[in-house]
């Protein structure tokens, strides 16, 4: 149930031409920003969706998703592009923006449950009756390895980093760029595995060391903070402005895995700190980002993070999924 | 009074570190858009601005310009980075935003005339009467020297492309991407002169040929148009929804020079054709464009450039300044 280095390489492969490979912007020297926001769908969702569904069979009744929204819409998105049927079930605080995308592109939609968990139950339960191909949200090793894809570009466009700051919902996401980046398991030894693996994406850092992983979760929403606090997934409670897009209510158990091992760094960030980090990604730097997309700069920008002196940090902005009304 | 590719070239290694090399996406196989917009200040003026005032000596009065808005806010920004003052000129039709943003570079704003030509009097005056240097917003050697550096970053970015498409106000942009992308005269034969220039900066074309420019403009400010038809630069009428920013009355006498031996295409496109691009350039690619910025990409949208099987076309979103709220 772990992914590999491998896993992801394969995965890669699987979904090239499927996927963007977002830009990366060096905003001050040493310091990038991943617009991953620009991606199909508006996040980095559509790089697991599409490998999960690459590598199995889709039945005829096609493929079933819950979603706080933006999985939601990446399912929707690679079944589109697939050809392939797509149900979705999001919880009813999902933003109307999300559940009209989600609709644009063909998918059925079903508001249910007051959580992403509620959503995910109903979910199950249709795809039992109907045999679809469930595609979760994040605790599934292709979803895993799909999202790690992420991790071996940044490490390629930026020429290798000290540290990659990412948020942190179901740990999907930062399960699989820990792994992508080269900073898995048996991966964090300077010159040891870790160079010859991220060496083999192109990239190795100056030492060729691994990367540190920073993982960044809301106060409201600390589901990997807790699940290392207790030494296992634990359910936490979920509120806040990133919960639409963060709002898992416990880790993963494949996340789980990888995170304990790797010895990555968990921060918290404050509502406030990623609602100010969403101002200025948009003010100072033209960057749209949703509240779960801000969550990682809101780390830096708040201090909560503190940067060293020549440190090479890379910032995942991971979702440009909101009404940019908002932004004003 | 003309600008030679060696001018680029200089150009480019002068503003080096001061601009952002800005990202390249491929939304489509064979079609890049290059997103200016999130360039320092949210508009290709910084790339002219800052060869213009690192060219010559900036006097203790400072800098003065004369703006539609874009070019203002790009000399604001470049003053502050190199720690000089700026009197910024604009007409009344300016959009608050753009206002708002100038002082909060710290600029001196006078908000005089109903277009640009006139704001631009206004500035002359003073600068003869401070000794300021002024820091033209398109006609002068030293800004389309600057931004023609955008022309050799899209080459170097997509590999070399066939077409480039790109919005024109005043002239200057159009005219230094013309030479940048080694379409300048003397530089369209396959296999000619543009082979050479282009792998100067290490990219070019499947057969060595110079790309062929694509100067998109709305029907409500055909400068450039009216300029070719007319065999000097003419004044026309100024309207519309991208007059905030392409509303300069006549083409650049440097751009005039550049553009009419160059043998670029000239396009005009609907203030209808325009929204409906920005629109789509938000909702399906997640790219923030003002008017001005979504020009050269409603060519495409609207079929008024139909682009050829296997043919490789770049469209430059050139600006972002623009209230996020109105794209909803």
């Amino acid at each position: 149930m772990t992914v590999s280095y491998d896993d992801v390489l394969a995965a890669a492969r699987r979904i090239e031409g499927r996927v963007l490979r977002t830009p990366v912007i060096e905003i001050a020297e040493g310091l990038f920003l991943k617009l991953e926001g620009l991606q199909h769908s508006g996040s980095f969702k559509v790089r697991g969706a599409f490998n999960r569904m690459l590598s199995a069979h889709v039945p005829a009744a096609g493929v079933i998703a819950a979603s706080g929204g933006n999985h939601g819409l990446a399912v929707a998105y690679a079944a589109r592009a697939l050809g392939v049927r797509a149900e979705i079930f999001v919880p009813v605080v999902s933003s109307p923006v999300k559940v009209a995308g989600l609709r644009a592109l063909g998918a059925e939609v079903t508001q249910t449950g007051a959580i992403y968990s509620e959503a995910a139950g109903a979910a199950a339960k249709r795809a039992a009756e109907t045999g679809a191909l469930e595609v979760h949200a994040y605790d599934h090793p292709a979803v895993v390895a799909g999202q790690g894809t992420l991790g071996l570009e940044v490490m390629e466009q930026t020429g290798g980093v000290d540290t990659i700051l990412i948020a942190v919902g179901g740990g999907g996401f930062v399960a699989g760029v820990t792994v992508g980046a080269g900073a898995g398991a048996g991966a964090v030894a300077p010159g040891g595995a870790a160079a010859v693996r991220v060496g083999t994406a192109g990239a190795v850092n100056e030492g060729g060391h691994a990367p540190t992983i920073v993982a960044v979760e809301p106060e409201l929403i600390p589901t990997l903070h807790e699940a290392l606090k207790a030494g296992a997934p634990v359910p936490v409670a979920v509120s806040g402005v990133a919960a639409d897009a963060l709002g898992a209510t416990r880790l993963g158990d494949v996340a789980y895995e990888i995170v304990s091992k790797a010895e990555i760094q968990s921060l918290l960030v404050s509502d406030d700190a990623i609602e100010a980090a969403r101002r200025t990604l948009w003010a100072e730097h033209r960057v749209v980002a949703e509240h779960a997309g801000a969550t990682a700069y809101a780390a830096l920008l708040s201090g909560g993070y503190a940067r060293g002196r020549g440190e090479r940090v890379a910032v995942v902005v991971c979702g440009s999924n909101t009404d940019p009304a908002t932004l004003a």
